[in-house]
């Protein structure tokens, strides 16, 4: 007998991915590969104080073991914000709070997958859903996209022709990677097909709160009538990532088969952090809070589309995203991505090659690329860089 | 098509436990069937202080994303304490701070068990253990377990016999439920039966620093010559359980597939908890906290054998647990610890019925009784109704 992992082990991330990202890190490059927020908007002082605050005052419960769903209080606020913010009917029984919103993407592919089972996800989709369900050892299935979002019809033609779909995973708003907004037609064609085949939906909203410009769309959940879209939301983005709080909002039953197996994984999230962001919520202004952080982004948004149209190549495109965090660089035929890359890191500039979002098609023709967490001079000087590098590969 | 779950979630935790520990948690009850610290016992003063000068000092790291492995200071002074209070050698890279040390067990049958594989357990063992288990569809066997712990020579005879065993996972220190500790005879023979088979080892040790009375022996990952033993702490026991931290230390190789499965599963650790430990470490005096837990839990466990021995009848066995937070009563033959456990629910008194904690073989002769979260006065008030119900079951 030797020491053997199950089988699952040998699909987890693969390396040269893993390898790829360890290169954006070094600390000499401006790296454009993370998806970190600005951590100079983070509101140091209040959650000093309601940390400082919080603990006197309850300490003994807030730092005992807690109830697997949530503290209670939070979940009530987390159902208002999801009727005021996004429209969206949500009961506080019905959520469950996880240790970040990616501790949900595990948690759906444990819920739902047995080995071979079908995951269907946008074309590309987020790295981290895809690392996540590749645990349960799924089929991927891609579902084609374009600038308008999902294509509907081929969702339906995947569907009639595949046995075995388990869920669909998708980021309807400001997507990862490419920064799309689904247009309210194709989510109304979408949940038709959705609701023809019963398939149960994932529907991950990260970003949703930073919006730039245009009008939102309804979310899929807001459009739900029969209970197969489960919400991901999470404090990440709108508050502060460290502290690890997403959550899950869903048809009873299924929010219930989550909570299982929650308390099998981890018993509950940090009631320290729980408790930390009810009471910022309480006492300080997150609504203004967010409205910094639009403000922020949406300026290194409008900056960072503005030096790519004075430096790329004008066979280069790239998304014009309304909200969210990142953009999509889509490279002229023949002009390797890979190749970029390498040229990048060798002028100390790094993104996140393209490939990394696809399951399984490989293009290697795209890059993504985040704006959320650098300051303007470090934006022009790494989008002049990077300019640089893919004129040398065309 | 409609909505289809995994094949686990069948066997995740059987309804009719869960339910029966809700009973436990009606507000009138005196209950012993929890694992909960006690609360009157958490430093505070100290950690609001500690949390509020962190976020003043350090908040812009502190709330952002960080690493999957760890705070590097806060893993390093798990090293340190690991060689001062356990005498086990470990490096901080070697290393993982997770979700609470639950959260080590779901990793660890993430990593090892394909369906079918079999699991080695105490017999009993943690019902948390199992529950998180069984999310990857194992067999259970129950290796024999006396008053001086695990039976080596049982143990070689399942592993001479049994083909798919891909690991152990073991309590050695104040074992939960029984609150037996391993004799250091049976730990060597253990260790010698798992080398001979290269079989990989949980050693799971959430109570060690808890001893009231009786000398400490080795760890098994101490008397580890072939990187076989992973080790999993906790700082609920020690500290407080509302932070969720915990830690796995092991093999490098192995400890570096936890940290890939813990990037899809939640990213990484809370960073607010890590850090609000490591800053408590370094500013506050954790020996003497721990030192105040275990006067008040040895007072309560010398209190709680007292009432038993005065109130339980002569044939009801109890075991005498040298630490930890549990000790496990054995009812005589024909008394059945159901028809116990609905007597104490009618007198208002509670334990966990001793069956949860064996994945096979059920007995109906156990119940697990906790001493750690509870006054003098309930103690002495919840025994004699648990004694009155045990005598009208007899």
């Amino acid at each position: 007998m030797a020491v053997k992992f199950a089988k699952r082990m040998e699909r987890m991330q693969a390396s040269e991915i893993r390898e790829l990202l360890k290169l954006t890190a070094q600390p000499d490059i401006i790296s454009f590969a993370g998806g970190l927020p600005a951590p100079e908007l983070f509101p140091i002082e209040d959650i000093a104080k309601v940390s400082h605050d919080l603990v006197l005052k309850e300490g003994r419960q807030l730092l005992q073991y807690a109830t697997t769903e949530g503290r209670p209080t939070l979940r009530a606020k987390i159902a208002k914000r999801m009727q005021e913010k996004y429209h969206t009917p949500a009961k506080a029984e019905d959520i469950l709070i996880t240790t970040g919103s990616q501790q949900c993407l595990d948690f759906a592919g444990k819920l739902f997958l047995d080995p071979g089972d079908v995951v269907l996800c946008e074309s590309p989709s987020y790295l981290g859903a895809i690392n996540a369900f590749n645990a349960y050892e799924p089929v991927f299935k891609e579902v084609p996209t374009d600038k308008d979002g999902i294509i509907p019809e081929e969702l339906d033609k995947i569907l009639a022709s595949t046995p075995r779909c388990k869920f669909i995973y998708v980021i309807p708003e400001f997507q990862n990677p490419t920064g799309i907004s689904w247009t309210i037609e194709r989510r109304k064609k979408f949940m038709e097909v959705i609701n023809k085949y019963e398939l149960p939906v994932l529907e991950d909203d990260p970003y949703g709160e930073l919006r730039y410009d245009g009008t939102m769309s309804p979310t899929l959940k807001s459009m739900d009538t029969k209970g197969l879209v489960m919400f991901l939301g999470t404090f990440s983005k709108i508050f502060c990532p460290g502290l690890r709080l997403g959550w899950i909002a869903g048809k009873h039953e299924i929010v219930q088969e989550f909570v299982k197996i929650k308390q099998s994984a981890d018993l509950h999230t940090s009631n320290f952090d729980q408790g930390v962001a009810d009471a910022y919520m309480e006492n300080c202004d997150l609504d203004a809070h967010v409205k910094e952080i639009i403000a922020l982004y949406r300026h290194r948004r409008d900056l960072i589309l503005e030096c790519m149209a004075k430096e790329f190549p004008k066979n280069v495109e790239f998304t014009h995203p309304q909200g969210g965090l990142f953009l999509w660089v889509t490279l002229p035929k023949g002009c390797s991505a890979k190749a970029v890359f390498a040229k990048c890191i060798e002028m100390k500039v790094a993104a996140v090659i393209g490939d990394a979002f696809y399951p399984n098609g490989k293009t290697d023709r795209s890059l993504r690329v985040n704006f959320s967490n650098m300051p303007d001079d470090r934006i022009k000087e790494g989008i002049a860089r990077m300019a640089k590098a893919i004129k040398e590969c065309l």
